[in-house]
């Protein structure tokens, strides 16, 4: 089942011709999760075609525009579309007095449930987990209260040998919970180990999304190992002091982090309308962690193809 | 010197893959008016490449999310550019806390003044009167007190003839005067009438917008003779009814206002997301108003050109 990235939107506070504020589109076994949504998303989402109605979950990442002013149309147009399924909203905690009363200055009356899930705080904290994902929400450093996501597929089966079965006559009625790693017992009494009769199932895959945060060492504990990061760098190596006085990373800090954590691949985004080219700034990150690429609007990354790169 | 229009959005609240949400531009003599400012608005000002910096007056027509959820993102944006032009923002007045509450709520610091005029009531109103325009507000009839914006540019100099100069040897001191519509009075203080020795100069051309309303006979009479009125025309003839539960209009709507009002040309626009092709609301819009165009996102308009079409 695919785990796709698609990006809306790289750039960071000033769009430019090219590049939309921050939203990204994570496409987990054909359920969208939405995360940040700046100005102009419902139309990147329109231009991308990808299906309103898929989407049951929103990420906010921080309560700073660029990464959420496209949310008020969205709401809006989910209503107009006719939606009657309720939608989940995870955002920093004082967004939810701020989201309904703008809502009702504006006569935006929703049809739909709008469930606000609240961030907040300085720890790891699982905020979803549905068939298919885990969702944890962990603390980033920027000037406001921000908040990065990790996306996690749960764990899949293990796969029963056909030798096994037909060697140990291993009834169907067993076999899922055998799938899921207990050991058969056989009419006989005999306990044949797990291990024995079944091979590893494909390995469950992961996406974090760090966005706005300055360099902090602990991050990299939050993603450990994960297939692809999203890891902001608005500025290059050189802007080092701009980047902490704004609370935002360089390359070389996001690079930092992918090659602590000790993840797969690296997407860097958020650029500053400074950088007309942006291929500077993945050669700058590809000096620390060569595994790195560029976010591009309208851009698709597929988890498992990325790790073949 | 340019009169011309700029279509940013033409949808109405949906916005389609063609379609942003409502935003013009008007250029009076490189001076440029922003009217609404839909979601996505900074972005078609830089893929139309349209300079922030000379915008200096953004008008909001009402408070419905689709005519203004791009105005927090371009405030913002101005700011980062580093304008320090004050802005000057003509919005229904109980819009002034929701817009400074929510900037304040989003940390947005802006680095300009931005002066707000507030509108309200049920007269047409002189709210701006600069060197080449004059700007009135009128109602409109909407859901939500709504209005609409007439732009006229200010009369243009009488020319005068050189074979007037010649003939009475009038000293170019005076000339100025003349133009104004002055009679000249000889050195032996014989009257010379200014009509008999001027031509009439350009015509000033003036542009009205109008979006949301429902149809009402009075609004004829607020864009009486316009060069260009641009109406909204949400829904086709047949929809009728929807368009007066809405306070929208339809095709009909538009040109019986654009006929009652002798207006030069019509343009129609806040299209409805179930129109894929505009075209058939065209047609039926120029079975009562021949003059007729669509308003199509990125196109110009020269008022001027527009009266030879």
């Amino acid at each position: 089942m695919p785990m796709k990235l698609t990006i809306l939107g790289s750039s960071s506070a000033l769009p430019t011709s090219e590049r939309f504020p921050s939203a990204h589109v994570l496409n987990a076994h054909e359920r969208l999760y939405l995360i940040d949504c700046g100005e102009g998303t419902q139309m990147q989402l329109r231009k991308n075609k990808i299906r309103f109605g898929k989407i049951n979950h929103i990420f906010i990442s921080h309560l700073h525009g660029d990464h959420l002013f496209g949310l008020y149309g969205l709401l809006s147009t989910f209503s107009l579309m006719g939606r009657a399924t309720p939608l989940h909203l995870y955002a920093p905690e004082n967004y939810h007095d701020i989201l309904f009363s703008h809502l009702s200055d504006f006569d935006i009356h929703l049809n739909y449930e709008l469930d606000f899930i609240p961030l907040s705080g300085k720890d790891q904290i699982i905020i979803l987990d549905d068939k298919y994902l885990t969702v944890t929400s962990f603390p980033l450093e920027h000037r406001v209260p921000a908040f990065g996501f990790l996306f996690k597929e749960k764990p899949y089966d293990r796969n029963i040998t056909r030798e096994a079965i037909e060697q140990y006559e291993i009834p169907g009625v067993r076999i899922p919970a055998i799938k899921k790693g207990e050991d058969y017992i056989t009419k006989d009494g005999t306990v044949i180990k797990n291990e024995d009769i079944t091979i590893a199932g494909k390995e469950s895959l992961s996406y974090a999304y760090c966005s706005d945060t300055k360099y902090f060492k602990r991050l990299a504990s939050f993603v450990k190992g994960v297939d692809l990061l999203y890891h902001e760098s608005t500025f290059d190596m050189s802007m080092e002091e701009l980047a902490l006085t704004t609370g935002h990373s360089t390359t070389s800090d996001a690079a930092k982090t992918a090659e602590n954590a000790g993840v797969k691949a690296l997407i860097i985004g958020h650029f500053s309308a400074r950088y007309r080219d942006i291929n500077p700034l993945v050669e700058e990150a590809r000096t620390i962690f060569p595994h790195t690429f560029p976010a591009i609007d309208g851009h698709t990354y597929d988890l498992e193809e990325m790790n073949k790169w």
